[in-house]
């Protein structure tokens, strides 16, 4: 498992679908997701665990809570936080309680980043981002790890309840500050549920799943606390623009972060892979490789909401009768305004800050 | 090393100067310290680590701390306690900024006991126990983990200073929870220096090193805060009555805790294991096996403060002079005095509690 998923590294995930059967996920229960959003609908949300809990909560108007994390290690986002920001804003639209915590925690002990500077950095950049994206503050609770005593306290409680080679097992690495990181992690998507018991969901990259499934374990070893299984979805990594299974830091020139410069986004578009062919005359008979082509994957997982425009696109360059010139045209276009309407939503988010709702 | 030494268990060691060999520890310098306590100049306390640090600030007036833990499981304490008590009792005496945290965190991950259990119990018993036994409150600074957000907070920063190898090396058992409680030892022991860089001396039984090697080099590996090394000094358990190395609760006949009744406290005296010979003309030829003698052991670490009338009764009983049944007889009353001044103390000890100075 642990070769494939790795919450703290970025390798690659080969086969989704073989995920599903390792780990034992569900698939993602698109037809009964009332009004799916876009990476819904386009199988970036691809998996799920315990949907039918989420479902049945939503469906009856019971009280279920949305939660994630928000490590501010930098002064950037990448595409993965974007879509965890739209899963939430979606549960929020069906009434979910929301909880967003800020990991200063880990970020201090996984990056050397003092309490201070990531609070900083939080209310400055992530929330206001987040806000930006599509969270609405007012349904939302936040809380700082460092602050939340109950957190951490539990933390020390969950961490008796699974063993080393457990832990092994789920991550593949089992060092002492990984073990920490994680109690704390199951800590947080419990902490809802430590004044009331209810469903809740954890939108998360695949990446994330270990710190799911470790949760579920640890509360069917603590039936006297009687929590609900969290539920989770799981949505893939946006690829990188050389066409490898995740956008990377590591690799600057295919990997775009949120904010980032027009210039840079589209010279970065300019050079992506492509499925376009070799000459324009080969093009024009064979149509493109969409499959392969990373221009059109942003704008199908990001740039462009409306289903029957991507639809459209897509059948002219299948056909041929749009190059890849004109796909990262288009791109480019749409990744410029993205940013403009990302920064200037980010700028006026800032100002609610002030009043955001936070507990220790 | 964990083979020999857990501080979770109680394993017996073997030989306590082959202890000082494998953990690369230090004699105690009983020459060195200003007018030892009796568990010092007996051979009680016989190990310890950074003493010369300690001794420097002791002779010099420099601040330096003395802190120790109260783990609130039961209704009573042990011989174990009694000895630390009587050394932060010591170290109070030569200007010792004084340090008692009650983990009641520990307590609630490793018996179940809910915080509010804990506390009840270490502001009812322990902490007045304490007192009885030689603790000056005035002069001590209290905490419960559970409130201490800056021990929490620190760590998880510790965890990550130290490997898995590096723990299985140490504690030979590195189970998620015990790899929990153990960082958050280390936050209790650096604490005092959280606000200023001070020496401080850890007084423990042998079962605690590892705690305190894990301090050290995590220490050593966070060169930027800047700590000075925690000294530490070690004392041996108090051997069961039964001869077998320390007094467990596993075997209650052999096992005398604080408080027990008269009657209970006799009786398990009458049936220690003694050095005294098979009979009476024997003993008096040939006098008594003294270091197989649990009883003398019993005087000579807890009940008899006076050298020399250790030293009557030591050459009398060697001598033959004196039966075994004599010397049960002195321990008997003895023990008697102990437990209702004890009692008489504790109760005392109850009313300062609403006066006592707690941090969080």
């Amino acid at each position: 498992m642990a070769k494939i998923i790795d919450p703290w590294g970025s390798k690659l995930v080969e086969d989704y679908a073989k995920l599903i059967t390792d780990f034992h996920l569900e698939q993602f229960m698109l037809d009964k997701f009332p009004s799916p959003n876009r990476i819904m609908r386009r199988g970036v949300v691809f998996s799920g665990i315990g949907q039918k809990t989420l479902l049945d909560a939503m469906k009856n108007k019971k009280p279920f809570y949305v939660l994630s994390g928000i490590m501010p290690t930098a002064d950037k986002i990448h595409f993965g936080n974007k879509m965890v920001v739209e899963n939430i804003a979606y549960f929020q639209k069906f009434g979910a309680e929301t909880y967003i915590l800020i990991a200063d925690l880990e970020a201090e002990a996984t990056r050397g980043i003092s309490l201070e500077e990531a609070r900083k950095r939080a209310l400055n950049f992530h929330i206001p981002a987040y806000i930006a994206l599509g969270l609405d503050p007012e349904k939302t609770t936040f809380y700082f790890q460092s602050e939340n005593v109950e957190v951490m306290r539990s933390a020390s409680l969950f961490a008796r309840k699974v063993t080393l080679n457990q832990f092994k097992a789920l991550y593949g690495n089992a060092e002492p500050g990984r073990i920490f990181a994680a109690c704390t992690q199951v800590g947080d998507i419990l902490y809802p549920q430590f004044k009331k018991r209810m469903p809740g969901v954890i939108p998360v990259g695949v990446d994330q799943v270990p710190h799911i499934l470790l949760t579920r374990d640890i509360v069917n070893r603590m039936k006297s606390r009687n929590f609900v299984l969290p539920s989770s979805i799981f949505h893939k990594y946006t690829p990188s623009l050389d066409g490898s299974i995740k956008m990377s830091k590591s690799k600057p020139e295919s990997c775009i972060e949120l904010p980032e410069d027009e210039k840079s986004v589209c010279k970065k578009i300019k050079r992506a892979l492509t499925g376009g062919r070799d000459t324009l005359e080969e093009h024009r008979r064979l149509g493109a490789i969409i499959e392969k082509d990373m221009v059109f994957e942003l704008l199908k997982q990001h740039l462009i909401e409306d289903d029957s425009e991507l639809q459209r696109i897509h059948d002219e360059y299948k056909a041929g009768r749009m190059t890849s010139g004109e796909i990262k045209e288009i791109a480019c276009q749409k990744m410029v305004e993205f940013m403009q309407n990302f920064n200037k939503k980010v700028r006026e988010a800032k100002k609610l800050v002030p009043n955001l709702k936070f507990v220790k």
